[in-house]
């Protein structure tokens, strides 16, 4: 028991996989300031990050490369205050938050990176993971690069720059470092008169492209174009670049997209990461999610008195296996959403748990009833173990609980943010195993056959569950910072 | 339309009512540190004040009436650093957390009140409003008395101080003192060698008691025990004084208690107010709910595909007219849970809502949809109408609302902030002319005869719906600031 | 040498006796805002405390009471931003900066202290020490008094609002609060129409009034009316009250003088507290010291080749020195100026002395030289000693400490901030061997004979030197926070 | 009168020329942590730079180029807490501290620069200014180089960056990079396992070696040894490169040196910049500012009754002039030591201006006399005037200016900041205008002849006082940002 009560930052966040970053960008035609609007964007994509995050403006009718960037560690809501706002003025820029391992997360490590090259300054924002960054790096070091950073948007911007050299464009400049940088990325690029946005050719990580009035909007989910009551417009297509200007609108380049088929979407943007009200390549994540419910109902049906969802993200799962099960949604817990990061660890005698601290049971509702329990995953399996107990403390006669995943088994490479394997519960273990771990009448988790059907058979990246990536993973761990 | 996008405060707390205050108090008779404990009960009672907080204590082993508090505006996270807490050394303790219009909101105000007296010092904590403050404001002041605040709890700590003078303990000078205190109040204090607990005569604030091996606790709800593993031993009943001290345990005083019939629950507790995993009085607060949304299917029903209930406050009574409905329960909006209170204007040209910043519709989920919509109160109307419309936007084909109390009429004395009459939407209008304001199908409340039977027949307050009142309202306006 | 390293705060400030406050009060006729004006006259009173500080500001056309405060721990500067300062609107304020023992250093006791009573609001600013608190304290608690502060400043509060309930207006209740208070107090206190100043009858702490256009001030020192360009029109006198109003502009109530001889204005303040550009009670804080130095010269002449003063406080009198010998003025240290208050430990392996951090010896100018180093005062002598060793180490031949004050040995009861008699290092030692400890070749202080002539013959009180009291000190310690 | 009251940064600085950096680096052969030497170092360095300072370190015996750093806006008592000195653990290590003209003034130009190359990581720390630096840059980015800073030690790391991959050390490439860049620069860096400092041939800026035990420190100027108790070792060379190192002790390479003739320190370092304990290439600043007055007595006599200096930086000066002259030295200043940067804006109807808000004049020592005024000097002539005008408003009866340094008549490109040309008040004046102007009786200035005397005949740079440069200055200007 006494594990339970160790308050690290892993358990805090509920156990979950880790995601990396949520970008977005504006370019408003008729002059007017786009910080307001990226302020909102990245309000609706924190979720995809709470480390950091800033925002980068510049004026495209003043001096050429002149860029205002507030950036620091923190969420939207404390780093951004009307003040700082308000001085952040321009018509195009790019915004950034960031999710981090601690090791990396430092000021200096914030995006957007803002850069002065041979024409003029850049503004870039990064989401996902490069397999293939340090030897880039490497190879950069020996020509005489430095690295002020250790993440890999600045690898990309130096690719970029040195690209810029001898080609006509910037947009043209992206294509080309692309051909040389290997592995996730949705990148949002803010040139003196041009935003850019690229996304890496199996579309590992979304980008989608949105429209208000005269302003052209780029963002990782199209939940941040609904806050701000633009239209979404299509998604950036896996591969392809997409450039933004007044006097061309909309220009698309698809010369670096591969086959459909080799595409590979992060299966778990659909599962966890996303919002469910957003839409990614077409594919509505609450739908994908209330699918996998329904498999689960179909694959692992079980009797019972109630469906509940471990809150948030379990509710959507919940709700499809009440819809297939015909057993009726009810709610077992009490989030407490006024705990956030800054969590103080209690001192020795006191016996608070955080996964306590954060959700209550509620028992009025499970006393005496048989409860299958919806998460999204188990990564350790700390969290499960302590919600199941705490159900049945609250009088819950049987516990039987559905992942609307399969297990987890093999680490990312490409952005998600998973520990080392000797930690995730399911490696080396059967389902009867983790079952008795976490002390639950039954478990079952969604079938790896499934996972096509939920994302309405769009090509997905599955590694983590099969170890078969779309991508060699490289042979030195790339998931550290770079120190040469 | 452009109304919805004003940003006020008012709007920002998606236009419910507001609540005064949380409290909670801790005595370890084994002489270990309270801070931690009223840390985390004050965490959970968070969504009952978000202005300020603050927790004091003091070594009953130390020097008589050493007291060590820390008090600010902002959120409990906000406040109490791990160096703050390690500093607050003490086996006694009281923490509260305010809501306050803006006003009366400086960190003057904030509690608890900390006061040297005849006897040494006390510490104290209220939740609640006396009607008669200005009358005993005068009162003091004409004898000399000076005020540093503009709460009533410093008229009510001046009460017991002069009655301490003529009684031989604190607890007396606190009965004392309530015979000349009107209106609602849950208190807990603190002095040099007891946790003393009293709520008014007509219990319209709940407080209750709690143990966990040696400690014992106050607080305004069930749910702040359970988050320190704490059992709940019972409330403090209406009119009671509660005394915890070393040699005797409780202690009981009831002389000022009134004929059970007399009793007056604030019935907002249950409705809004508290967390649904609260018990106030033995009545699960979850349950009120769930009955509330039972009625509202049995006396307002209609045809429908979905129920959902506007987050958080609406989802319970959303489950109960399913279950006596029989239609399924949906999930048709995401909440953004990392928007706070310090969220930012938006600039003249930008047209985002802070509803839609704060509320996104699924359109997945609704799409084509006839939706029954449950939340537990309509004030101003504002924020219904902004959700109806978005609802159908995302192409709900019908949408009805249901609201899980009666219509809001009449102001409260007794700690509910409610906005002035003639804003109120349903004073003066017909149930039909607020469902065309708020642009909905049909529109259905709680019938008030139903009021009682939510709360299992407990004795309830139902002033703000009917103008009748336990006590005589008073005849100046007592909800300002004392300013004589 | 051991102890030179230690890096309390009493070494910090360089083994000075501490000073209690500085208190600043302005009144526009005009209307105008007084804000900027207290804001900078208490930059120039700084030097009187650095704990914290606080501005409280009322429109007397507004409505009657209503008082905007900031107050916080901190120098001005770091207390009040422009956007602080643009909110403090009114035409009346009154400011104080406060020095204080770290005990009882914390916000709560910050000043000044803002009130509402029987006839409205009151803002107070206290710079002294009361001799009878505690009396007064107990007799208010047996009245039922509550105290939530632990300063002075609100049993003289108390008083005048207990007098106002039988007296015509707020300057008469001042007189008969005066009554009863005994002690040291420059007091300012703001009311909703009137700017009153009071000082004790003995006029230990300054206090003076000055004007610039349709604006009155009053000020601890005249340095503060200098730096805001007001003329400087009196002092207030000891005994006296003053009366600022629109509508008599200057009133003045002498009926609480003594007869001059038995008046007591603090020696201290002349030679160390004040700025040396302050005048008070006619005479120039300057010219105080040059005389000291040169009565240091004629009482205890050395043979030398340089004179040198101890940055900032002794310079004037070793110019005195200098004036009277005809031996040449030198600087022997540098100073530096951006080591404030906040300054960190070094860790063990660092032998940083914080006197060397703070001050370095001209090397250049004193190799090989015979020094005289006049210093205004010697308490702990621990700073004394470390500044003879910095400049032997720097190559003095001989080092002569002459001291402007004569030799410490007694507490004060009068605000001045004194280590316990056994930490004076004067206090049963000869000053033969207090000049062996320090390691100086010889050491002269001034003759307390001269005290009375450095101060044109002002009645002064001389209690730290002699242990005579102009009023009876007080049974108990009355230095500490009142706990009763 | 009214410019007086205007507020910018400029006359907040007193009207004095601005200085680029300091620099500090400790590397302790026996493995202790060398911040908090770094941290005193620093703030013994404070007086020339106050715009930002950081400090990086790391663990020569750790992993290799891992470095901690924490870099901000702000005083070192501001940035530095002791939380964060206690995260800096490491026994190498290198410290800045910045002024700078506001424009460029963000966070990301803070130094030390830190950055990961081909050989590892470097911390970089540099003052001074190149005038080669945009062909430098231009150079650079058409090489596919990326800027994140607008500093010039962004160029020099990229071109030891560069070096490093033909040579065999880091020193090398030191070296090698000093081929190519042209200006002012002292330069202390970090590498994994060195402390390398280097100084421009010309000798420009002052930098130091000391050593305390196994400790050596590198640093712009003495004092900051004197603070931490360190021993002067010797001066780095005009053009000398010193590698420091366990396994060699210092190592040094001269290969960059020139003819002594051709040296060209800055005379101002001297005459304002460096504090008066610092030694500059074995001469004292103090006298060498001694000298100056002594010479201004000689070739620039008045009759008068009194010499005063302009605090702080006049008061050498003035005892200088004291000593030629045998008038008696005085005070006739007092310096707010409390007012800092962060000073506030007076509002339109306050007509403090910042000048006196900073000084009072101490009429009691010259009323009636004829006073002799040395500052080091006149930049703009707006602090003169002001202060001036000052001395006659308390009665001063004549006021003869003396300036120890000539007439400011040319830019400066190596590091210091002066105000375009139209601004120095000395341009196409004559002694005699300008003495009109400020309002003095008389004026005179330091003959340049008498440069040379003053720094005992050391190869200096008059270029601001003559327009002769030691090197070609720069076609376009270099002192703004980068912005291609």
């Amino acid at each position: 028991m006494e594990k339970r009560c160790v308050m690290d930052g892993a358990e805090m966040q509920m156990d979950k996989p880790g995601e990396e970053c949520g970008v977005f960008g504006a370019y408003d035609f008729d002059g007017g300031d786009v910080a307001p609007s990226i302020y909102y964007g990245l309000l609706a994509l924190q979720h995809r990050g709470q480390e950091s995050c800033g925002i980068a403006v510049s004026d495209t009718t003043g001096p050429k490369g002149k860029v205002l960037c507030t950036k620091d560690m923190g969420l939207i809501n404390e780093v951004f205050t009307p003040e700082i706002l308000e001085k952040l003025r321009g018509d195009i820029g790019v915004g950034h938050v960031r999710y981090s391992t601690a090791g990396s997360s430092t000021r200096e490590n914030a995006q957007p990176l803002v850069l002065n090259y041979v024409k003029g300054t850049l503004g870039l924002a990064h989401n996902g993971n490069l397999i293939n960054a340090p030897e880039l790096h490497r190879e950069l070091a020996y020509t005489g690069a430095i690295f002020q950073t250790t993440i890999d948007s600045e690898v990309i911007a130096y690719h970029i720059a040195r690209q810029r050299l001898n080609t006509k464009s910037v947009e043209e400049a992206v294509a080309q470092a692309m051909e040389k940088i290997k592995g996730a990325y949705s990148l949002i690029i803010m040139s003196p008169r041009k935003l850019i946005g690229a996304r890496d050719p199996f579309g590992f990580r979304p980008l989608c492209i949105g429209k208000r009035d005269n302003t052209y909007f780029l963002a990782s989910e199209t939940c941040a174009l609904d806050t701000i009551g633009a239209e979404h417009v299509r998604d950036v297509a896996p591969g392809e670049i997409v450039t933004i200007s007044p006097e061309k609108g909309i220009e698309s380049d698809t010369s670096m997209c591969i086959p459909i088929k080799h595409q590979a979407r992060c299966v778990f943007e659909y599962i966890y990461f996303a919002r469910p009200d957003t839409y990614i390549d077409g594919m509505s994540v609450y739908h994908s999610r209330i699918m996998a419910g329904k498999f689960l109902a179909m694959d692992s049906p079980v009797e019972a008195d109630l469906v509940v969802g471990v809150p948030e993200s379990g509710n959507c799962a919940a709700l499809g296996y009440c819809l297939q099960s015909g057993i009726p949604y009810g709610q077992a817990f009490v989030k407490n959403g006024y705990v956030g990061r800054t969590f103080i660890k209690p001192g020795q005698k006191s016996r608070e748990s955080s996964v306590q601290v954060k959700l209550n049971v509620l028992r009025e509702a499970v006393d005496g009833k048989r409860i299958i329990m919806i998460d999204d995953s188990i990564v350790r399996g700390t969290t499960s173990d302590r919600i199941v107990h705490m159900l049945r403390e609250a009088g819950a006669k049987e516990v039987h609980m559905r992942v609307s995943s399969p297990p987890f088994l093999w680490p990312c490479y490409f952005g998600t943010d998973v520990p080392a394997r000797d930690q995730l519960i399911a490696c080396n273990r059967s389902v009867e195993e983790i079952c008795q771990i976490i002390g639950a009448d039954s478990l079952g988790y969604l079938r790896i056959e499934r996972l096509g059907e939920i994302v309405g058979d769009r090509p997905i990246c599955k590694g983590c569950f099969t170890g078969k990536y779309p991508l060699e993973p490289p042979a030195e761990d790339i998931r550290g910072e770079f120190e040469s």
